[in-house]
């Protein structure tokens, strides 16, 4: 594997995720934070107008518009459609400017601690992983698998090395100094270890890594017309990564009758309760627990 | 004084405040749950296209537009505005349908428990927010003055009676079962005291009253060009209603540094980083801690 020399840290890529798109500032006006030698690191305020409205996304959710067909459809000129080809420009043509590592920063209102997302298995992004997890214990690895890279719609798909980081719980639209500090250091530590990585050093011995494999995601409950009549359950509430076995509560109606889980075996939830996903049909994404054996690079 | 004869319960004043929204679903789902033999309950969900579209607001928020010379102003035809005309036809106007106790249901990011808020100090709200605050110790009062009802722009200075509830932390856009039960909860309480006083029963015999009067709202410090550069400090962040004495952190920047409560005397904040109190120029308002005398009805 080659050297990484440009790395970029996007932030604001929902507009209502205000941690990541304030350390973007913050890293505008202290660059030196995100300098280290060996390689160039880019910031990118993702979409400035749903940041300026304090929304998510003004048309449609930017971190659903990196499908390849819909980058190569020319009839797509929505807000966030125009925004999606213009980071793809800047990130992803072949040349001095292309980023060889992307940072998405993200934030949930589930109980998600430090959530790294990876989207494929590349053995850097998973040795990479593991450092994190190490030296910090409230990171957990959940990966979302993909058939090929143009079915991925997300903004990590313009690039093989990255990943999103999800911090929470916090609420739409506010900052939380304790995340925000959490997460800066997250990504010192991406920074860091991708530093030793190109002067040649290895900060990890492992050889596996706990991760939480995407299988599912599950709606709420709901009416013939489409509208809810239940909520999480209170002791499903802020569970997120911990088991889920057959029998246990997972929804609560209106009027207190509790929906229990009827799969067959233990799944191990993530994004309980993530408000976005109210109007996506999503009350939490079902997830299996295993061990991966880390290749070699 | 007397009976009282129609209570009106709203919710959705603010569109992404999902708690007061879903109650009002379940009232008209479940009516009897607010039936009581004395007098009728109404239920209203105050802003349904921004529920809709889970937003606070389409184009002002609600809860600005009681003003009563904006209420006269024929001019003033934006979505909110023309909701506001509607309510106030609906709950204000004399005669058989007007409301006589409007109870206005709306939920936060600060870690507000359950609180009422007070537009007015009359008796019977006194004495009514005395026995909530006897039954549930997690209720708190927070009592904001105006000069004039003309001068008062929430939902709330359509009727003497009443106030709102205030129900937190929650992010905006979920729904999280234990705060909706606790709200549930004391909205009973409000029609179970209202029976019983339309019936010649005294609750509560208490003479005295804790309540935080509102003092004034403090802005985040801001850049020349208006954005910030700090958040609320991690000593601060849900300490809603807890003494904040000259010398205590309020802010830390973006790089770290702590920036001090500078006042003379000890407040008490509420409204400690309420999201959507970003745009309004808003990190907290202070409060001063009162005993309050109850006078007899």
């Amino acid at each position: 594997m080659n050297q990484i020399n440009r790395v970029a840290i996007v932030g604001g890529t929902h507009g209502n995720e205000f941690t990541g798109a304030y350390l973007i500032k913050k890293f505008a006006q202290f660059p030196e934070l995100i300098t280290r030698p060996s390689f160039e690191t880019v910031t990118l305020l993702a979409n400035p107008q749903a940041f300026a409205a304090a929304r998510r996304y003004i048309d449609k959710d930017l971190n659903r518009c990196f499908l390849r067909k819909d980058l190569q459809n020319p009839n797509l000129n929505g807000y966030e459609e125009l925004q999606a080809k213009s980071i793809k420009n800047r990130l992803a043509t072949k040349g001095d400017k292309q980023a060889d590592f992307i940072l998405d920063l993200h934030s949930t209102t589930s109980n998600m601690g430090l959530t790294i997302i990876l989207v494929n298995t590349h053995p850097f992004n998973l040795k990479l992983a593991a450092y994190l997890s190490e030296i910090n214990p409230l990171v957990n690895i959940y990966y979302c698998a993909f058939e090929s890279i143009a079915e991925n719609p997300f903004v990590n798909s313009l690039c093989e090395l990255g990943f999103a980081i999800e911090v929470g719980p916090i609420a739409q639209g506010i900052l939380k100094a304790k995340l925000f500090q959490q997460t800066e250091e997250l990504i010192h530590g991406v920074l860091d270890y991708i530093e030793q990585f190109n002067q040649g050093q290895i900060f990890t011995t492992k050889e596996a890594l706990t991760l939480y494999h995407h299988l599912s995601v599950i709606d709420y409950p709901k009416k013939d017309d489409g509208t809810i009549f239940c909520m999480i359950h209170p002791q499903l509430q802020d569970k997120d990564y911990q088991a889920l076995n057959p029998g246990d509560p997972m929804f609560l109606t209106f009027d207190n009758k509790t929906i229990v889980y009827q799969g067959e075996s233990t799944v191990w939830p993530v994004f309980i309760n993530e408000a976005a996903y109210y109007e996506k049909g999503i009350a939490m994404a079902f997830t299996k627990k295993e061990q991966l054996k880390i290749d070699d690079l």
